[in-house]
Parts: structure tokens; C-alpha cells; sequence
């Protein structure tokens, strides 16, 4: 049977189908009815504080007792050049002149600060799987997250980030071909070179590692997630497909521009959060475009949007928006969880060749 | 039976599988043994002279009794800026010197008189299938095929161009991710917009045509043309797979930096023809890199080129040459087409699921 994989076994789930850790778009409700549905619901804690985590998670229990994840962002060194940090305050003005945003934001505290704090929160709370993007953490952590019994899955772009998860000590890692949308999680490599289609990644991280494989990028419904399995994954984790869900948290606007986008109204732009991304190309990826190289590095970037971001949702001007998305986008769907769940399943066992 | 399927049945083959049409590497004996081994070859004639291609088309048939393909490049207008032919000559100096070589080339005639005697050639000996890139034939040329029944097939990067296509009568058409070597077929759109997966670009072309889609990019094994028929295609597109084999004319320094490099081993460039292209990273890109912009377009560049580029073949200079190859280099091998064939056959009569 299709759906009795390396990694449905290892997860305890029934179906390959994992949904994205989409931080900032992933409700309790999001993540519980993929995992009641059979699939591998992911809560996307990369910029929650450690509280909200806390009752994010005890909110899923409270809607599932099947297994379900959770993904973090592995920090990196914190480099703030008070230049690139005057010239990005200076070219986001005239945006926050429109939205009457008059103070620039304070930075934040260390990241590595906020990630032990995400991370004490999981192991404390063992929740069943934990995801990592941008890195891999140390050996302490790896320990620890074995230790609690918690699954350990890392996130690659090319053969040698995943060989490098592997001997991390990683159970599984997601190989993320460059349809997808949000973030690159590319940390061994300048991105473009890890800017790999996902046909092409796929079976040559297969045939490199021998942990189990779970393809992303670009795969949005039965066909995606069969040919994933064919070319050597475990498993697909899907985003976009889950983002214009009901339970999605996405906002309004994205969820619409999504279901409206072509193939080719995706770009991928560091101007948002200080590392590359994709999603619907709009006038502030247009505008930032030129400058790219000067902003500063993320998180610092992600800090001096935020007020941009949210206000601009709250005032209704989708153009300033971050609307993370792959290229699959032409094949979303608006459906409840439950409802896309079955049609991919019966999308899949309806294909015969 | 995954082998019968609208494209085989068209093209009368027994395999989905289509050799690239590889101008400068597709002899007449890898043509006709990929056709022989129930595959459909193609000779790749964009950089032909008209009775260069009568002879190959002449010898194929001796080779073969079974259905082969040719490929054209349509040609766009002709536009060349002295200031930037002048610029292209001062950068490729230094190379030219390394190799000996003093006298800038002449530049030839019109591409589209070429295009016109090929494609009478074509015409006259009805090869049963034409292949077209850079573009869609004009209405008189489009008839003329039908007249002769020979089935044309053209190249799409998005939706809209695989639309155009099927507008403009093509009998089937290539839908091109990114992954794949070689030229992008981009023409309706800049061709950073056309750089769409072949995970996503499949299945939401064959959405949007009613002809058969071939997919190509990134597909090297079983695994490749069995996932590429669950997306939706009717037949795949191989080009970096066939030219490692011993009947491929590539040269013995492309053929073994394919079969050595690695996937993050290829870049896009623009300097060797005057199109974006993917190929082995060498010297020549990474110098040419910063000045890609205020170069000639095709097919002046290439003209500015080609004596460097067969020069560094014959004097050992790989670091000078374009080595065309997709994002699935990693699974490439080193077989005879009809072992090749066979590998793929049983590979994909080997998947379960």
C-alpha cells in the first residue's frame, strides 16, 4: 500500500503527508485536524514565545490525541550592522508613513536566548516530533529532544545538508526543493546553490542518506504526493495546500492572493525577514528588490518589518504584506482540513498506471 | 500498462521516453539508438547547417526504421548593439589569447534565413516529428508540418506559454522546469519568471492544455519518468541522462564533469550564447557573471564564442566551455543508450507502491 512508508511507521500516522511548520500561520485547529485526518499536523513556533507555545500545545491535546509536531528556528550568529540597519529604516519610511507607523521598532532579545526557552518548553511538554529549519542544533539538544523519546527531523536543500542532519543524528529530514514557498532553509551553502527543483533532489538525497526522506516543495495534491513517493521520499510536507484551509491562520489577504496567483507570481526576496523566501510577489518585494544586498541579516530584518506587516494587515494593504506561498499555488484549494485530507487520499488511489 | 499513454500512442513509440534534442551533442547514432530501444531520439539541428542536417537525417534512417524527432530554434529579431558586441570582444580577450586566438569571429547570417532552409530540409525529408525552442513557428510554417503529417512539438516554461503552444496547433508540448540543462525555452516572459520547478509546472500544465505534456528537468531514472507520468505528463524528457552515454557526441570533458558533479555543481549563465542556460560552473561563468547584463543577445554571443569554446575543447581548456547539464547530475551514468533504456524499464517496472 501506498501509505505504509518508512516514515507513516516512524510518525505513527497514517497517511505521508506532513503539514508545514508555517510559522505565524498555524492555528491549534490547523495542526490537530491534519493530525485527526490522518497526516502529521506541525505548529509553526519559530517566532512564538515560550508561553504561547505552552498553551498552543496544551490546545492541540485538548483537540487530538494523535501525534503532531512542532518546528523551531535554529539560531544563528546575530549579526547587526548599525549601517544596514539605519539604510533599511530609511528605505522602509516611506512605507510606514502610510501606514502611520512613526517609531522604528527596539530590537529584540538573542535568539539562542528565545530558542533554549522554545526548546524547554517541548521537551517539557514531550511533544512528539520536533522540526528545525536554518541549522541544525547541537549535540546537547539532540540528546535531550532522544532522551524525552521526542523524533528529530532537519531540514535540507541539497545531498550534503542532509548527510549533514543525518550524521547529527536527525530521524528523518525534510529535503525542500526550490518550488517551495517560505523560507530557504538552506544553512550549509549560499542559497542559490541549494536552489535544487525537487524533482531533481529528491531521489539524489535518497540515495544519500539512509534516514527516511520527506520531500517539499511544490507538491499540493495527490499526484504531488505519489510522485514524491515514487522518486524515493517517505513522506511530502506540504504548505501552501494547508495555508488556504479554513483552519489555516493565514490572514485574508494571503489566503486570497494565493487561490488567485499563476505560477509565476511567486519571488523569492530576503527583504522581509533578512533571509529568502518565497512568496506572492507584491510592491514591497519590488521595492526592497534593488537593495536586497545591504539589508541586515535575519533576525534583525524580520524585527524592523513586524510593525509593517502586522499593521498592514490590519489596514488592509496587501501590497506591504509577507504572503509566504510555493509554485504550486495554480492547485489550491479552499477546503476544511478534513476535506483536502480525503481528496488527496482519493486523488492518489484513483491514479493507475 | 504506465507505458501507454496519449504521448507513445502519438509519436507511435513504446516508451514515454523522448531524448532532449541536444544541439551540438545529439549524433545520428544516439538518435537512432534511443529511437531502436522503443525510446523516441532527436537529432538536436538548432546550430545546423541545412545539408549538415540532410546528412544526419540521411544516416539516421539508415540506423533506424523507427520514428525520430528534430529540433529547431525559432528565431526572435536580430538585435545587435555595437557597444555591447564591442564590450562582449573586450571581455573574452584574455581567453582568446590563452587560446591562440587573434581574429575576432566574423558574425553570420540572419538566423531566420537558416531557420527557413532547415526547416525545408525538414519538410523534405518528413522527419515524423519537429521539435521547436526560443518560441511558436508562424501560422504558414505550423500548416505546412500538418500537410506533410509531421507532428510538431513546442517548449513551455509556464502555463501561459504551454497555452500559446497549444493555440498556436502544436501537436504536444515540453513543459520545462527548472532543473533541466541546457537553454531555458522561456519566450513569452522574462525568463526568471519561467524558472518554475518540474514538481509544480507539470501538474498545473496539465490543468491548463488538452494536448499531451511531455515533462522535462531534472529526470534521469526510473524514478524520474514514473513521477513525472503521476504528475500528469504523458511522457518525459531526457536530456543530461543520454548525454553520458557512449553514442553521445558531448565531448569527453562535459561527459566527465556530469558524471563527477554534484547537484549544487550547475549555475544559469547567459555569456556563452546570449541565452540564460544551465551548465557545469566553471571559469568562464564566474567571470563573465557580473557583466551578463551588458552582453549581446543570442544569437550574437554565441557567434563571439564559438571558436573559443571549440578551441578549449581541443586544447584541454574545460574551464572555457559550456558543459550543458540539468540539477540531476548526481544520478547520471555511464551506459550504452539501449542499457540505459533497459535500466529505466526495469527500474520503473520495480516501483511498488
Amino acid at each position: 500500500m501506498w501509505h505504509q512508508t518508512n516514515v507513516t511507521e516512524r510518525l505513527k500516522i497514517r497517511y505521508p503527508i506532513i503539514q508545514a511548520g508555517m510559522a505565524g500561520a498555524t492555528t491549534p485547529e490547523l495542526v490537530s485536524e491534519v493530525s485527526n485526518s490522518g497526516g502529521l499536523g506541525t505548529l509553526g513556533a519559530g517566532y512564538m514565545a515560550p508561553d504561547v507555545i505552552r498553551r498552543n500545545i496544551g490546545r492541540i491535546r485538548e483537540l487530538t490525541d494523535r501525534p503532531f509536531g512542532i518546528n523551531l528556528f535554529v539560531p544563528g550568529t546575530l549579526e547587526s550592522d548599525p549601517n544596514k540597519i539605519r539604510e533599511s529604516n530609511r528605505l522602509l519610511r516611506p512605507i510606514r508613513e502610510k501606514l502611520h507607523l512613526n517609531d522604528p521598532p527596539l530590537l529584540g532579545t538573542s535568539t539562542s536566548d528565545v530558542f533554549s526557552e522554545q526548546l524547554a518548553v517541548v521537551l517539557e511538554a514531550r511533544v512528539p516530533v520536533c522540526g528545525f529549519t536554518f541549522g541544525i542544533p547541537d549535540k546537547e539538544v539532540m540528546h535531550q529532544l532522544k532522551k524525552k523519546g521526542i523524533l528529530a527531523v532537519g531540514t535540507a536543500t541539497t545531498v550534503e545538508e542532509a548527510v549533514l542532519n543525518q550524521r547529527a543524528g536527525m530521524d528523518m529530514v525534510v529535503a525542500q526543493g526550490s518550488e517551495a514557498g517560505g523560507h530557504r532553509g538552506t544553512f550549509a551553502a549560499p542559497f542559490e546553490t541549494g536552489m535544487i527543483g525537487t524533482m531533481a533532489l529528491i531521489p539524489q538525497v535518497a540515495d544519500s542518506v539512509h534516514i527516511p526522506v520527506v520531500a517539499a516543495g511544490g507538491i499540493m495534491d495527490g499526484r504531488g504526493v505519489l510522485a514524491a513517493l515514487v522518486l524515493g521520499a517517505g513522506a511530502v510536507q506540504m504548505g501552501t495546500a494547508f495555508l488556504t484551509c479554513d483552519e489555516s491562520g493565514a490572514n485574508y489577504f494571503h489566503k486570497k492572493r494565493i487561490l488567485e496567483a499563476a505560477e509565476t507570481d511567486t519571488a523569492l526576496t530576503a527583504a522581509f525577514s533578512g533571509k529568502p523566501a518565497r512568496g506572492i510577489r507584491n510592491a514591497f518585494i519590488q521595492y526592497m528588490n534593488t537593495y536586497e544586498s545591504g539589508l541586515p541579516n535575519y533576525p534583525i530584518q524580520d524585527t524592523l518589518t513586524r510593525d509593517i506587516r502586522r499593521e498592514a494587515v490590519r489596514q488592509c494593504h496587501p501590497e506591504w504584506l509577507s504572503m509566504w506561498c510555493g509554485q504550486g499555488v495554480r492547485l489550491s484549494r479552499r477546503f476544511s482540513v478534513s476535506e483536502l485530507m480525503k481528496q488527496i487520499v482519493s486523488e492518489i488511489e484513483r491514479i493507475s498506471l
